[in-house]
């Protein structure tokens, strides 16, 4: 057990896969911001107000929240698939500086696709986070599946 | 390989990872059951009535459902989060009464924020759920990220 | 480090795991071609006209671009759970052939449930996929708790 965490490129691994799972878990209190400060909920036991009347009123959909869950979902999309194929990865053994600019590059297109997507910043500077995230993800890929292919 | 399994501390780890993964992929068909029981579809093909005017009445939403899958949703966002954090967290070879100590919280609270959610039980009891998931995940990731990193 | 991925068992599930993860992510391109060419987005800075009146006109909901989006979530909700549970079901030690079974039928019937979905074939082939699938990883899920169980 201790051999893997001995191991550089785990370590590169496990610190970058902490960074952008905590990043997405962040989108969580986020939307919870936005829904408070905006008043747009979706569930009525979430409401506190006693008339009915002003409960329907806050359960309606605003589109800052909207945005926000947007983000979110397109991180389950992304940043999962990059921990499975990033920890496969690094179980085979590729060079410390080959995987650090993997797990680098990855995790600075997230941080910059979320402050694109939150901050609606003009195209193309979302789309081209998304892609450089990908193309990491698929990088990895094509080496785990050349290295290690049992069908 | 043998010798992860027979580490208690990645014991404890699997037995939860396991517990709480198989309680996310219940939600699936609980969802089924709520649409076949409420009769609100979402594709065409699901509507098995010969008529396309009886079929467009089945194509609706339901409260039920959508309550369901926003169930089901944030289940997505915080149990995935807690394994792949879970997973790391126990190569860092922590005391076994401490990681149990996480690993029974979160099973507990995501539990309860199942039934407080399908249930709809009056806030902030979904929410306090939700906040202890979200803090054994945070803990977890501050252990992981102290004694690993590497960046 | 190197000793995990000498383990057949092991090797198996990185080839698996990877095809079907890599299947999961193509569907985020292919959602984007789907916006594309029916020419519905969800955020206006996606809409590259000058008026503000087109713009709104493409902000709209097509019913392909919510079916792709329905079969990707799907595959979070199933995919990222066999990964998970067939990662600690490798590391149990099962025979080679029985768990090149289960990896296989999981990742056929994945395949053959996108294109049951995408393709709107008539049900119950998209319901027998997703089942199989879900059977695949309860299977792994219990010879997983009946190996490793530390509560």
């Amino acid at each position: 057990m201790a051999e893997l965490m001995e191991n550089e490129v785990f370590m590169a691994f496990t610190t970058y896969a902490a960074i952008v799972i905590l990043k997405m878990l962040l989108m969580g209190p986020m939307t919870s911001y936005y829904r408070i400060t905006t008043g747009s909920f979706s569930n009525e036991e979430d409401v506190v107000l006693k008339h009915s009347e002003d409960k329907k009123k806050l359960l309606k959909i605003h589109p800052n929240v909207e945005r926000v869950r947007r983000c979110h979902q397109n991180d389950l999309e992304n940043i999962i698939p990059f921990v499975v194929v990033g920890l496969l990865y690094a179980l085979t053994g590729p060079e410390l500086s080959v995987a650090l600019l993997h797990y680098r590059l990855f995790a600075g297109a997230r941080i910059f696709h979320t402050i694109a997507y939150v901050g609606a910043l003009p195209q193309p500077s979302r789309a081209l986070a998304w892609i450089v995230g990908m193309l990491v993800t698929f990088s990895m890929a094509y080496r785990v599946l050349s290295t290690v292919l049992l069908l």
